[in-house]
This record gives structure tokens, sequence and C-alpha cells, in this order.
């Protein structure tokens, strides 16, 4: 039995064990072919987000080649291909600001964090995210990448971080507008996109369909193939007219350990000088990256016939791992990208195996082509980056929440703003906070579903809250029972008799109670029959029977369904006499119903 | 209509306008009576209270002035009576550090923030502290408020604010015990005592029953008076030979506007750096005195035939005009005393006219009084201090949380350590911390109720969640409704079919979804669509409903009785071919049952 479980653990860690034995030939096709699309796109990405981190390009290419070949042997989810994300390249330039050995040792301890996160389980951290709060996140980043990027498309060297200040800089530099890399801006990101189009166009012929889709696919491996070879040919003629990428250093990454002490402006920093200047990013970064990840995870790896489940804590260990290896070989913060998910399953990956031919291409580019990167124009990969991130404006959301939760559009504004105008990392806090401040305001103020009751027996209130009792709730459910009945507007409405005193509070909804509230529903219970009323508990629980009737020595009246109710109702008035206190409904009073109540005398047959 | 609202909002804002018309002769009697009581408590109290601020005692008479006098116009509940309390007087120690400009401009600006947040209506924030909170932090201020008195019982000189370094500077220092005080502190506190226990006794002779209550509840009084006249004796024969209050400046307080700027140590100080030095304490203090205060109010004011809530929002605007106006006149912040409403309230009060008596008790004292306080022993004042606090060690709530909600008791105790070891400030922030986070933990775990039930037409697993389902929730429903299902657990138990492919989701319980929900139940539709499996919502409320099919186009399968989803389950069930999975109920599987559903077939015709 211990061999068994010790079995299973191991499989679970090293999901390779699993899966490598049932490989087959077709797998192997599938896998070659999906590994070097996403390859294609990842080239480009790998240089572009590395000029979005402010480092020079080799850093992109060193940060994609690491991810891929561990996620081979410990990643559960054979879409995902790890590597540099355009939203973690932008909190590395936040903060490492372009120093590469910052960059390295924020990857390593960044990853480290992340396999702290994945031993304590705190994977569940990520469910208090909601979906309105990740899309105004994700909407945000979106829109900072894709401002940041104009310079690139305008020809412009500005350095701004903030949303604002990318802005003010433009607007102060518009005037440096280098003509050549704007009409190569323009010409690469109409073939981006409508190579996107095209791709997605559901064409009759089966050829065209699939030569559209592989140009869509290999759409940035593409045009900055071509714009590199005709900045190559300007060059060899009469000079680039556009900003290029300039020189890459050949080869692969030398295998060493990250700095821990590092030294900048002739100024040495130990390693708690560069914690402290990485502040809360040692925090954010991975929470970022897991967050991402997760939710590529999850979107691709939901339901499956055997009735496995996301395991989230493998995905942050491997996680951490790649980010732990990769800053030996000098890479920078890297996690699960979207696209390049989305590519490999287009692409019909069948195991993580795709990912070493993608980290093949990697090494072949690194060793060969390097020299060629020489010559892509930065506007080209502004162009890319743009063309990327804008899709990530979750417009689409706004109606799907509008239609089906509308208050849950102030989240995800309220974030899409504050990360704008307060900084990302900030601006994702104030959402969580916000959502949870909701979710507290619903458990303080249940709806109260209320009827008066009015029949010749007994005339009742009834009132059903709509959710758990707790803490924050009872001082208004107080409020609201004790006004309800004392109302003295109500006059009319009551037909068979004008005495009203007895509230009954239906529990239907109720599952949970709190010390809290059982002390305040018992002080109510007492405090009504010191007021010769009564409260009567429907549909109780078991537990929060014993809850309240711990606290109180008069035993609580109670009813478990409605004809229990009223057999109540009749003893107690019959052994009681009536008052003239009278009461009526005002026409304000909304969620309120006067409810006739002979029919159901009538067919209980009381 | 305007005059008859205006004239409400001035009667609601200047509740003397309601009740002082309707005074009569026998309310006189009552209030005098009481006021004259509330005010031998109130006197010696005071001048114990200055001590425990750090002030001189004349501070606390001051403090004990005006409070009484601006509640008699604006206070809604006859029984509070307002001014210093124990456990402000530490928090004025605190923040003010025994100078008394600082303590009086706390007072100035601790009654404005009081009265914003009136105006604001926060007083609903006090509903988000729960009662094994406010137990665990009463009983931890009123131990720390304790040990500092040690020092004053065994005639100490020693300065020490937190709960550890009281305990290290009395190790030190217990060598200079003085054994006169020693002896004076343990008559006194066990004359105090005494008293107290013989005051609650139900004496059969009512003269002895109400000799003994008038005694008791003169205790602090009198007690005062014995040492003061004995110190007295011995000072006039030989010098006393404990340590004596001292010089008390005579008269009242002088009428000036508190200074916004101070000079401390011949260091001026701006009003800014004054508030920088107080930092927390402008909010802690006024949320303390309100949370002491509406507690109090809420305990003698709760349930009034008239239907009359209590008016949280004047009773906040009322405490924070008695701290204005009273730093005006030099006093320290403060707040409705427990204890003294608890003598009102057994004195019989009638008004919150009582106020004027007491008020005028301590203008007596102040004027007339002044030069004999100077005999007070400070031990007996130690004595008072402690005599009152313990009793507000709530160990008595324990067993009625265990009995009726052990979880409760994780908040109470880790506010009670938090507030002896981390201060009493960070303390109470903390426990309110833990509440919430629990209560999020509810929403985010709710229990699921589950039941395999076992039938010739279809077997299904009926799934219940005891909670509305918002976005903490979602993950965790869709991972245990897919595992429910997945499980192969499953074999023998089924015994018509061992098809297993219906999962109903009961929304009984369910009032609330948000955005995250709806769309995870809409993916989790789709998803068991296609893997030929149904997800069946059972009653759920149009609201949810409409919020679930706004995100999918298929209709969703619906039923509004179990009746109606067995029909469902039979149209299903003729449709569709049976595949031959199987499944079973592991023994470990908990809060799970299988029903056996013939008898439910058999009432409803199928």
């Amino acid at each position: 039995m211990t061999g068994m479980s010790f079995e299973k653990v191991i499989k679970g860690r090293i999901p390779l064990l699993k899966w490598l034995p049932l490989y087959r030939g077709k797998d192997a096709l599938g896998d070659l072919v999906a590994g070097l699309t996403v390859g294609l796109t990842l080239i480009p990405q790998a240089i572009a987000y590395a000029g979005l981190a402010g480092l020079s390009p080799q850093y992109g290419l060193y940060s994609a080649l690491i991810g891929s070949f561990v996620y081979i042997v410990f990643g559960t989810c054979k879409e995902v291909n790890i590597g540099p994300t355009a939203l973690i390249s932008l909190l590395t330039f936040t903060y490492a600001r372009g120093i590469p050995e910052y960059a390295i040792l924020l990857c390593f301890l960044s990853g480290c964090i992340t396999i702290i996160f994945g031993i304590l389980r705190l994977g569940f951290l990520v469910e208090f995210v909601s979906m309105p709060v990740v899309a105004g996140f994700t909407s945000a980043t979106s829109l900072i990448i894709a401002c940041s990027q104009i310079k690139g498309l305008l020809g412009l060297k500005i350095h701004a971080e903030s949303f604002l200040d990318i802005w003010k800089e433009l607007y102060n530099n518009i005037g440096q507008t280098r003509l050549p890399d704007l009409i190569l801006s323009c010409c690469c990101i109409f073939v981006l996109i409508l190579l996107k189009i095209l791709k997605d166009i559901k064409f009759r012929n089966q050829f065209l369909r699939t030569f559209f889709w592989f140009l869509g696919t290999g759409r940035n491996a593409l045009v900055v193939l071509l714009c590199a070879v005709a900045s190559y040919i300007f060059e060899i003629r009469h000079g680039a007219p556009f900003l290029l990428t300039g020189h890459i250093d050949a080869g692969l990454p030398r295998v060493e350990s990250p700095s821990f002490t590092i030294t900048v402006r002739n100024e040495t920093q130990t390693f708690l000088d560069i914690c402290k200047h990485f502040g809360s990013g040692i925090i954010v970064v991975p929470l970022i990256s897991i967050i991402g990840n997760v939710a590529i995870a999850k979107a691709f790896y939901f339901f499956l016939a055997r009735g496995q489940t996301l395991d989230a804590t493998q995905e942050m260990l491997t996680l951490g791992l790649c980010n732990v290896i990769g800053s030996f070989f000098q890479s920078m913060p890297i996690t699960g990208s979207f696209s390049r998910s989305a590519v490999n399953n287009a692409s019909g990956v069948r195991t993580p195996l795709g990912g070493l031919y993608t980290g093949i291409l990697v090494i072949l580019a690194l060793s060969l082509l390097t020299p060629y990167f020489y010559y892509i124009p930065k506007a080209t990969l502004s162009s890319v980056i743009i063309s990327a991130v804008i899709f990530m404006i979750e417009i689409n959301i706004i109606r799907p929440i509008w239609r089906s939760s509308k208050r849950d559009l102030i989240p995800g504004f309220i974030t899409f703003l504050a990360c704008l105008f307060a900084g990302v990392e900030l601006g994702i806090l104030i959402g969580i906070a916000i959502d949870l401040l909701i979710l507290i305001y619903i458990n303080a103020r249940p709806t109260m579903y209320i009827e008066y009751r009015n029949n010749p027996i007994a005339n009742y209130v009834l009132v059903r809250p709509s959710a758990g009792l707790l803490f924050p709730a009872v001082d208004y459910l107080r409020i609201y029972l004790t006004e309800t009945l004392n109302d003295n507007k109500y006059k009319k409405s009551l037909k068979y008799s004008k005495n009203l005193k007895y509230v009954v509070l239906d529990c239907g909804y109720i599952d949970k109670i709190d010390f809290t509230a059982a002390q305040g529903i018992s002080t109510l219970i007492k405090d009504f029959k010191d007021n010769d009323r009564f409260l009567i508990l429907l549909r109780p629980t078991t537990e929060i029977l014993q809850s309240i009737q711990s606290l109180i020595n008069e035993s609580i009246v109670t009813a478990k369904t409605d004809v229990e109710l009223l057999t109540i109702l009749k003893e107690f008035n019959e052994i009681r006499c009536i008052d003239s206190e009278s009461y009526a409904i005002p026409d304000d009073f909304k969620r309120k119903t006067v409810v006739d109540m002979r029919d159901e005398l009538a067919s209980t047959n009381l």
C-alpha cells in the first residue's frame, strides 16, 4: 500500500512518468508540428518582450529556453507554454529597471516564492480574484503595454513608466517622429492584423484555409523575417532608415548562479539592499505569474473524462522550478503565455513533449540566427507587441457582465482605472479589496423577504432573510424585525383582526449562524416575550436551534412546516386575549406583500 | 408637511424637546437620587482614571463635568453617563504621554472625528465587530489596566506601558514595595469587593437590602473618604505612611480653546507635528469611544414598545459634541461608562436629566473638596480601579460561546492575546480582520450536502451548497461536482443501473449569484454536455436562472420540484442509451448518503 501511494505521489509530482510510457507515434507528429509552430511565435515575442522589460534581446531568448524543457517533465497541462510574457516583462521593468542582474535575481526569488506558495498550498488564493477583476487588470495592463509601444512605432527614444507619463512624454516628443519607422509600423500592424483575421475565416477551400491558418499562426515570425531582410538590404546599400535592434550576444547563455550582490553605478548592493529595492515585487511578480498560469491551465484543462481536476499545487511547483532553474540560465521572470498556449492547442499538441521542439528551435535561434537579429527594426517588434496585446483588452466581457450581474461591473471598472492610474500592482489589490468588501456587504445586508399574512386565526409577519446569519447581519435583522412589527402605518390591510404580535422568522435560507447572531436572536426572543409578542422560528436546522437555545432558558417556539405554524398560532390564540392595536401597510414599502391566508387554512383543515 | 418633518428632525436631534414637556414630579425624584448616586461613583473614578492617563487628578474631574450636562440636551438613552473611562484613559496615556495639552487636543480631535462619523452615518461599522472580538478586547484591556495598577497597590513608582513592560518593571522593582501601601491596598480591595458582593445579596430584611445596596453603590466614594480621613489624621500627627495624591488645582477649569501649538521640552510643535505624533490615535480613540458608547446604549435601550430603535447617528453626534465642548473645559477624551450607566439604571433614573445632579456634584467637588483630595492615598485609587476592571474580564462568556458556536472562540482568544502582546489598538484590528477572514472563508467553502439517489428511472447525484454562490466558491463547486460524478470508487450502492450521469444542483439555499459564479456554472453545463453528462438545476430563482442563461446558448435544464425532476429524468432516459460505467460509494465519504428512491417514485406515479 505504501509503495502504491508513494508511486502515486511521485507520478503526481513528475507527470512525465505517467504519460511517457503511453507515448505513441501519432503523439510524436502532433507534438512536433505544435512545438515548432509555438517556437515560431515564441522567438519574435521573446525578443520583443525583452525590450519591454528594458533588457537587450538575448535575455528574451534566454528566458524562452528553460521553461519549455522543464515543463516537459513537471507540467500537467499539455497546452501550456512557459516563457516571457508581456505582463511579466512590464512588471520586470518596473522592479528591475532594465538591469539584467536585477531581472535574473528577481526571476530566482520569484521562483522560490512560487515554490513556497505551492508547498503551502496557497493556490486557493487565486479563487479570490473574480473574473471582472481579472478582466479589468488584463485590459489595463494590455492598454499600458500597447501605449508603451507607441514610441517604438514612431521611432522615438523616450523613457516613461506610468500610463500618464507615457502620454506626457509622447506629447512632448511627438515632433521627433521618424517617418520611415512610422510607415513600417503601419505596414506591420496592417499585415499582422490582416493575417490574424484571415486565419480565423472559414474558407470553403480546405487548402486556402490551411494555408492562411499557417500564415496566421506564424505571422509574427513572418513579419519579423521580412522586415529584417528589408533592413538588411537597406543596410548594405546605404544604411537602414529605421531604428534597428542592434547587436545581440550570440550563443547560449552562460550557466551560472544569479548574483546576490550587484554593482550598479559603482555602488555595490548587498542581497538585502536589492530585496529592499524590489519591495512588493518579490510577492507581486510570483502572484501575478501564478494567477496567469493557473488561469491558462484552467482554461485548457478543466473537465477530463477520467475525472481529474487541475492540480494547482503541481502547476505552482513547476512554475517555480522553471523560474529557479531559468535564473541559472540568465532568464528574466517567466510564466505561462495565453497566446502561445492557444497556438499550442490550435496546432494539435498531444503531450507536454511538444515543448522539446520549441526549446530546440530557441537553441538553434540563439546559436545560428543571432547575427541576423541585429537587423530587426524596433518598429517591427513594437508592432508585434501591440498586435498581440490589443486583443487582450477585454471589451467583449462588458456585455455578458451587464446581462448577467450588473453589480459586477463596479469591481471590473475600478480595477481597470486603478491599474491605469495607480499602477498595476496596486490596481489589482484595490480590485480584490473591493470584491471582498462587496462580499462582506452582501453578508451584512441580507435581502429580507417579508409577507404580512392575514388570516382568521392570527395575523403574522413572515420574514425570510436571504443568507446565512453571521455577525455583521444580526443588528440589521434585529432592527428590521422590531420595526416591522411596530410600524404604526399598517392599518387597513388586516381583515380578520387588528392584532399583530407574531413574527415568524423563516430560516429556510439560513444554514449557518455564529455566536453574535445566536446571541442577537436569543435577546430578540426575550425582548419580544417581555413585550407580549412572539418570535417563532420556521424551519430552523438542528444546529441553529441548538446554538440559540444554549443561550436562553425559555424554550423557543419553532415550526417545521407552515401547517405546524398555523397549529401553533391557533393554540397561542386560544389561551391569550387579543389587544386592539392596529397596523397597515404603507405604499412605499417595497418587497412586502399581504397574503390572505384563507385558502391556506382551508387546505390544512384547521 | 415640511413644518411637521422639520419639527421631527429637530426633536430627533435635540431629544430634550421630546421628553421635557412630559416631565413630571415623580421623574424628578428618580433623577435626583440616580444623579447623586452616579456622582458618588463618578468622582472617585475620575480622579483614579486621570492617574491612569498619566494626568493630575483635576483633569479627571474636568472630564467628568461636561459630558453629564451635554448629554441632558442631546442624549437619547437615559441610563448613559459620559465621562472618563478606564479604557479611554489608557488609550489617552498611550497617545498623549501624560501631557495635558496633548490629552485636551486629542479630546477635541476625537470629538470632531466622532461627529464626522455621525454625519457620514458610519455607525454601521460597529456591526463588524463581533461579540467574541469585543469580549477579547475588553478582557485584555481590563487585564492590562489591572496589571498597570499593581504598582499603585505596592507603592512603587515605575513607568511602563505595554503588558510585558509592566511585568518586567514590577519584577525589577518588587524589592522597593512599601508595606503600608500594600496593607492599605489589601484592605481597600477586600472592602470594595465585599461591599460589591453584599450589594447583590437578596436579604429577606428589606432595610438590610436597601442599606447594603446604597453602601455597595457608593462603595468607591466611601472607601476613598475613609482612606482620605485616615491619611489626614496620620498626616497631621507624624506624616502619612502612604503615597498620597498630592496637590490638586482647586476650582473649575479655565474655559479656553484647546492649544493647537504645544511646547514640549522647549520644542514648539505645530498642529501637524502633533497630529503626526497622535498617528492612528486620531482614528482609534473615537472608534473605540463609539464602540463603547453604542454598545452601552444598545444594552439599555433596545426594544421599546413604541417601536423606536436606537438612533446610533444621534448617539455619535452627542458623543462627539461632548468631547468637542469638553475640550474647551480642559477635558481628556470621554465616552459612555458601562459601570456608571449600570448604577444609573439600578438607581431608577427616569430621564437624562439625572445628569444635571451628577454634574452639579462634580462642580461642588471641584469648588469645595479639592483641598481634601490631597490626602487620598494612591493605593486607594489603584484599588478602586482594579476592583472595577477585574469584573470586566469576561471569563463568563467562554461557556456560552463554547456551547453555541465553538469556532467563535478563535477570534475571541486571538483578539485577547493580540491586545495583550501587540497593543490594544492593533489587537482589535487583528480581531476584526480574523472575523472577516472567517466570514470570507464561509463564503468560499460552502458546506455541500450530497445524496446519491438510486432509482429505476435514473441514478442521480443531488448536491446542495449551503450558501449564496459568489466568486470565491465557484471553483470549489466546479471541482466538487466534477469529482463527485467521476469518482470511480462508487460501485455497489447503485442498484437499478450502474449509470450515473446526472448531477442535480439544488439551488434551495442559493439566493445570490455573481458573474464569476454564473460564468463558472455555465461553463460547467457546457462541459458536462460535451461529456454526455447533464447538470440539472433544481429550484433556481428566476434571477439566478437569468444570470446563467444569459451566458450560454443552450437551454438550461431546470426543475421546480422533485416530481418535475423525476419527469425530466424519465424523458431523458427514454431518448438516450445507457452506457455501462459504474460507480460506488467509498466508506470514508462523509456527508454523503445513498437514498433508495422507490418510495418517491411510487408516490409520484411515474
